[in-house]
């Protein structure tokens, strides 16, 4: 695994603004001369060492394996994992920083690969705003990507995937710290699903004896783990990316083929939403599938279902 | 239509501590002496003027028609629109207000009613924390009710419905009139279904004007409308009774007979945890049914849907 930080120079973004000075990091698995590389776009709070947080898709034996593969993270622009952002927005970037759009995430991700040598992906693939990315990646450079895998996303950004990011900027806005654990829980419930919660926590009270269910010490847990590695300026950027996202309008990529994958027990990402966007890229002539991850996790399969996952992947090979 | 406050005494609460002195509010339309008396359970922050929030379902020439049914609602205990509740301790009441639950809502209105001459009722019936209550009274009072009709709610509260309360009560923690707002926000969102959103709000800008999506303006209106109307120890300590009630050592009720609706694009009450709770009763050997009202509208279709829901209730008939 090496690691670098691309610097990319000056970027126009979408808003109109420009970034004078953008930052990409970089974390490369296996040979970066090798024939096949996947480009792994993280979600909304993830980093470009893939391997940490995909650790069941990433490494020896596992689908995408660093011997076989060349297996690249980038931390989005605007996140606080060594990318220019909120966090660390460089010489003369505008205070606020501006907004972003995935679109200006997957065009720095384009230059920061370019100027590693990178010119094409055999695969794209990310989960949620991931996913997002990694659609943008094939409708925006499509000769550039043989395929580009969505999971638990599709082609907008429903209005109350919408509402659930206004509210937790909202907590955000009431108290940095206090609001970024509650905006963590708020993302937690939209990221589970019920049939997980009934199974790990039902209504048995707190493990510590504390007067609260189980299932709000494990949110706790959770907001105490979050609150370590995030920060409220990114998060609230990275979710109005997330807004933003609509590409149902676009026309099929050239070349790029796509795989949409939904997750059964997804509420924040419909599978019958996702399964709708394949088929509307493949009425436009696209090479455009929909396969379906059945899981009880919710939105989290992706991270949670490895295996049931690699499966569906292995379709690719 | 004639209000009264119905001064109860003193209740023993489930959770141990003594009220002293406890007043119930009452509202009924038509004539107390009818055979016919309707109980209207209200929601987690409705009153006892069931009309002026069933409005679809309670007048003239609905299906509860004042002509035909003495129709009462009541305030409920811990609430905040004329019963004794944070808002309202009475004289020698602790201090903070303790714990209410959903027992204890139906224990005191069933002494009001006992005041005001009402033994019998020929239906009880309620939507969400109403219809946790109608269940109740079926079970605790079986010989005094001869129909529950519980909607969009079941035997027990959910490890999710916990998780979802429990982040309200955490926002008005944050701040008590903007975290009041933000709670009734995320509640709205589980009340309402991925469906009307798209179907209402879809991915347009803000109708003002402003810098924000439409849906995200529909929130802000509704808080509006809320912190105006709502006291935020009143909501913690309602949604606090939501979250004990689990009904599911029960037995089955003698006399009383029982009718679930599921409600089926709610997902705070899946239909299928409704038909679920039907279909145990029914195997207890209780007269429990269940019939499904098919909306986009989500939990709120019980307020929103008045004809479909008087059709499955003109069954009753």
């Amino acid at each position: 695994m090496r690691e670098e930080t691309v610097d990319i120079g000056a970027l126009q973004l979408e808003c109109g603004t420009l970034l004078p000075a953008v930052e990409q990091r970089v974390t490369i698995y296996g040979d970066a001369r090798a024939d096949r590389v996947v480009l792994i776009a993280h979600a909304l709070t993830g980093s470009s060492r893939v391997q940490d947080w995909w650790p069941g898709v990433v490494g020896e034996g596992k689908f995408f394996d660093p011997a076989r593969w060349c297996v690249v993270g980038i931390n989005v622009l605007g996140g606080c994992y060594g990318s220019t952002g909120p966090a660390n927005p460089g010489a003369g970037a505008p205070e606020p920083f501006p907004r972003i759009s995935v679109r200006d995430m997957v065009r720095a991700q384009q230059r920061a690969l370019a100027q590693l040598g990178i010119e094409r992906l055999a695969v794209v693939i990310g989960g949620s705003l991931g996913g997002m990315q990694a659609l943008r990646w094939a409708l925006d450079f499509p000769l550039q990507v043989d395929r580009a895998v969505v999971i638990g996303a599709h082609d907008h950004h429903s209005a109350m995937g919408v509402a659930l990011n206004a509210l937790q900027r909202e907590a955000l806005a009431l108290d940095p710290q206090r609001g970024l654990r509650l905006a963590r829980k708020i993302a937690i419930l939209t990221y589970k699903s019920e049939e997980l919660f009934n199974e790990r926590h039902e209504r048995r009270p707190d493990r510590h004896g504390l007067d609260r269910y189980d299932v709000e010490g494990y949110l706790e847990h959770q907001a105490d783990l979050f609150e370590r590695r995030m920060d409220a300026r990114t998060y609230a950027l990275l979710t109005h990316a997330m807004d933003g996202f609509d590409v149902r309008e676009a026309a099929a990529p050239k070349h790029a083929e796509l795989l949409f994958v939904g997750i059964s027990s997804d509420w924040l990402f419909r599978p019958r939403e996702v399964r709708a966007a394949a088929q509307r890229f493949a009425s436009l002539g696209a090479a455009s599938r929909y396969a379906e991850l059945h899981s009880d996790h919710g939105h989290d399969a992706f991270l949670a279902e490895s295996d049931a996952l690699a499966a569906i992947l292995g379709a690719l090979d």
